[in-house]
């Protein structure tokens, strides 16, 4: 009997599969948690036996233990995301098809090793942001049974955080993928609008849902992200992407005190002060700025001609079957009916103004920490006031579709009571990868481990995956912007080094050391910083000099290389394994008058023999 | 007496004002064409004491003439946009208004020393594509009176055409800055959506009205543009932009057999053939492209929810005086009384599908040459079917600005009747700099004038301008991607040199020829192709080494910079001007067996001596 982790992190069942132990002993233990299980989680737990079907079809493909990224990772999917042969409800019994095909991302990340192992509930027709709107049951916040689980993706949330997947799909309109990873102490991952396909998902605002991921680590659900994510010509709103740096020193933007709302919780208001706290502490600069332009556009998802966006999903069902919907959300989704397209229309434009008026903060700051949530509450006192309670939920998570950005939603802590609060990251498109390195950092920082494990270390993630390396899908389409070029640095741009930030600032990633080949001779410019030059001599023989290979994003290299002063310059350097990178060249004047270095190795060996020599 | 060229275009003006004549004199010789203009081309004609007026503080503020980028260019304005103290009317008197300020686009260009002569005539709330649609009555044809004139910008393609105004301003939201240009033997210059801000314009609809330009050629309409263009915060839809480039040699997409509809005009469709045949003689490679999801995307704007678009931008006004509105105009308008919040949003899904569509068509070209209208019809025809035939004219031009396009319409050929035919090259968002090298060649190929002037010879615009050096607005904000990095080549990326080809496929601008200061040293290289390098030898007196100085957007200047083999790269250079420019360095490597060729001077004197010698 296999004892799996409290938690079902990606490393911790990696370890165990490349310990020996199989993917059906794991699966074993996932179902014998899925039988105690909160009963409202899942609308469809699969049949073990489909289970060890999928597992079967996975060793016979990739025999290797954790052969493919995700291999043997027991995940779940929110019932609005088709899965072939399987019914879709939407959280609407009478609502439910059954699709032929798995949806994009449900595809793309069983073709990645992940185990399905069912179908979660939600707030029907992903209307909800609180998880008690739905036939199937309210799921409740792991930690007290009164409390509601958050929505609308309630039961995906559940079951990462009671340690039944290792990670689940969720969706996100108004904050379906964050306000429950707050309730649960676990990650949401929101990705920009148009990363992740929504083909096979069905529309709550069509043109601005978004597929999430759950997960118990900011660099689990970040991996499982880049699996999910990828171009999609099916999907009108898929959108071709190329990753946003975001600065190393990160300028945190924090409502100012007129907008911190968090209708009388003052335990979540304490949280989010020392949330703050922490982020100054890791070295981000927190820049107050005015919330009013986001909360405005919040305010329009369900008080504008949106409304009428989740009619537009549903309008021939809603006409033939209104009794058929949950009584809340069938009131909320029936008010758009009283919505002209002339109304719409100017929806839009008030929309727009707002994101223009949002355009000032955005320039103050490099992301925003907000509450995921400002309040949570019993499911009692939900059921009693179903849409006041609800809208508070979303209040600071209602903006970000409309606006484009890329969101993570980690765990900061408990309540003296025993609740989970939550903190989210919110910033410009397509920064989700960068985003990624200052949330897993505060995550960890705030020491309350995953779902139900209180003492799970989240692993950091220092710095951006290098895509390059990591992607999985290396022939899908990009942007030629998201290309990076490789640049080989030999002094002053070095780690550490005078000039380095002019590497760091511009979002450079380091991406191996390494040392040319063995015809280099290297001298030492008399110039201000100190910078040495690297000069080819065919036929000689040194000991190759130590080097640093950076990418930056084509951008960025040019005004890196554009900034150069003479002597130096960018040529082509070989390196000792017979490649060739671009990297510092040296015009034969500079190196007249200059002191031959080549012994040393190296800049930094040559600085240290400085310091130490007297 | 002055006297006018039949057709005003810029250079033409500014050689009258470098010889001596006064503003004041060409504004009189402006009004007696007024006089006698077509007397519905103007709502409103501005008196000559206030046109002497502005002339009076153009001469105060910039005295010298030719002074500013337009200076003393008499211009018109379409009244649906403002100008301060005058009433803005869009074609309904009764809802006219008095604006305290002139719209964007006029500010600038009044700035610039354009001195403004009227206001013009319109389809009424610029609802129409014809120009009958107004109770000022029915702008004609130039050059048959019982013809339309082309809408919504009736008046102002005609004043232009007539030689009265040097340019005008339009508004283009399904096709009107570009019909009344085809109808009048002039040019249309359509900005992509986002470039020229909408301030101070009474809305169509709003989220893709574009303010246009008309001119006697490409170059002159382009001028305008770049001064009226630049962004604007207080339009919510204004964009920061960066120009996009073309290749040189463009593929040109022409709808296959069966989507040329020209409603049995075979005169019309005789033209289009000859314009594609002078577009292949021009060095275009013609291609054959589905027109199907373009033609559905038009039929979109007033066959979908835009309809309500109109009805937004006017309802209050409607509701409480709609017996003041032209009855086809009304019931258009009207029409969006009937859609729903949830039509609009099925309508934009309906838009993003075809978008999608239409990429693999984009992929197969770099613009598209369609007819401008594909038909044109009688004043009196026009009134007796006034929606179809009208909707005839926006087939090929509908889709442009839901597509984000750019687009400029230029002149074609006349019928054997008389009447004139045009063509609009469309291309993708923001390529309006680079559309324009073709536009210009293309009008001047089709050797039929300018307006009325069917002598005119239109300027070449034989690359796109100097945006560093034209530039009216240098302090305006733009994306960072569109700054340029200029970089001085020696040796095989000179121009008409084996690798030019790797600056100009990536949309590189030669911006100036010059020399290197005195102290390199020149070497021919053994390289294929044949390389020179440049040694800096401080204190060598030489005679400087011949350079161009190229311009290349980040990303392209990156590529190229990182395509660049050993022994070559991209250091500083000095200029005998005491300048530094980024430009080719050699490792010193490279020309240990190298023959030193300073005495040439440059690469290509160099090469030329080989060829002469035996």
């Amino acid at each position: 009997m296999t004892d799996l982790p409290t938690i079902l992190d990606f490393a911790g069942l990696s370890a165990l599969y490349a310990g020996g132990t199989t993917p059906a002993a794991v699966m074993a233990a996932v179902a014998r948690r899925m039988e105690t299980a909160d009963p409202a989680a899942f609308i469809l737990k699969r049949a073990q036996a489909d289970i060890l079907a999928d597992v079967e079809a996975l060793l016979a493909r990739a025999p290797e233990p954790n052969s493919l990224p995700l291999w043997g990772l027991p995940f779940a999917v929110k019932d609005n995301i088709d899965v072939a042969g399987l019914p879709t409800t939407a959280g609407c019994p009478d609502y439910a098809y059954v699709p032929a095909a798995d949806a994009s991302a449900v595809k793309r990340l069983r073709e990645a090793g992940a185990i399905l192992i069912g179908k979660t509930n939600l707030d029907q027709f992903a209307t909800g942001l609180n998880g008690s709107r739905s036939p199937y049951g309210a799921p409740r916040c792991v930690f007290d049974a009164s409390y509601v689980s958050g929505g609308s993706s309630s039961g995906s949330a559940v079951v990462v955080a009671a340690g039944i997947a290792a990670f689940s799909l969720g969706t996100d309109t108004a904050g379906s993928g964050r306000v429950p990873a707050a309730f649960n102490n676990i990650v949401g991952i929101k990705p920009s609008p148009g990363r992740v396909s929504t083909t096979g998902v069905v529309p709550a605002c069509r043109s601005i849902d978004v597929v999430t991921v759950f997960a118990a680590s900011v660099t689990d659900g970040m991996a499982a992200r880049r699996i999910a994510e990828g171009f999609d010509p099916a999907d009108a709103y898929a959108r071709r992407f190329a990753d946003e740096a975001l600065p190393p020193a990160l300028r945190i933007g924090v409502p100012a005190e007129n907008e911190r709302e968090f209708y009388g919780n003052a335990a979540y208001r304490a949280l989010y002060d020392a949330a703050i706290g922490r982020a100054e502490a890791l070295g981000a600069t927190i820049v107050s700025f005015d919330y009013r332009p986001f909360r405005e556009a919040a305010a329009l998802l369900y008080e504008g001609p949106w409304v009428a966006e989740r009619l537009a999903a549903i309008e021939p069902f809603l006409n033939e079957r209104p009794d058929s919907l949950d009584p809340t959300v069938r009131q909320i989704i029936e008010g758009g009916r009283n919505m002209t397209a002339a109304d719409a229309f100017r929806g839009a434009y008030l929309l727009e103004a707002l994101r223009r008026e949002a355009e000032a903060e955005w320039a103050k700051v490099d992301c925003l920490m907000l509450p995921t949530s400002p309040d949570i509450q019993t499911v009692e006192a939900m059921r009693a006031d179903p849409i006041a309670l609800n809208a508070r939920f979303g209040r600071f998570t209602n903006f970000a579709n409309f606006f484009g950005c890329a969101a993570i939603a980690v765990p900061a802590g408990f309540t003296p009571a025993g609740l989970p609060f939550g903190v989210q990251l919110v910033a410009k498109r397509d920064t989700d990868e960068a985003l990624g390195v200052f949330a897993a950092t505060l995550h960890e920082a705030a020491r309350c481990g995953a779902g139900i494990d209180r003492q799970f270390v989240p692993p950091a993630l220092h710095e951006p995956a290098n895509q390059s390396a990591a992607d999985p899908h290396p022939t899908r389409e990009k942007d030629a912007a998201s290309r990076r070029i490789e640049i080989a640095v030999v002094g002053a741009h070095l780690t550490g080094m005078a000039l380095n930030h002019e590497l760091s600032e511009r979002g450079a990633r380091l991406e191996r050391a390494g040392k040319t080949a063995s015809d280099y001779r290297f001298y030492a410019l008399d110039t201000v910083p100190p910078k040495p030059g690297l000069v080819r001599e065919p036929g000689f023989a040194g000991p190759g000099i130590a080097i640093e290979v950076w990418s930056l994003d084509p951008s960025s290299f040019a005004t890196f290389v554009d900034g150069i002063p003479a002597p130096l310059g960018i040529g082509k350097l070989t390196l000792d394994d017979g490649t060739s990178v671009s990297g510092f060249i040296c015009e034969p004047a500079g190196i007249s008058d200059a002191r031959e270095i080549t012994a040393f190795g190296g800049w930094k060996n040559y600085l240290a023999s400085r310091k130490t020599a007297p």
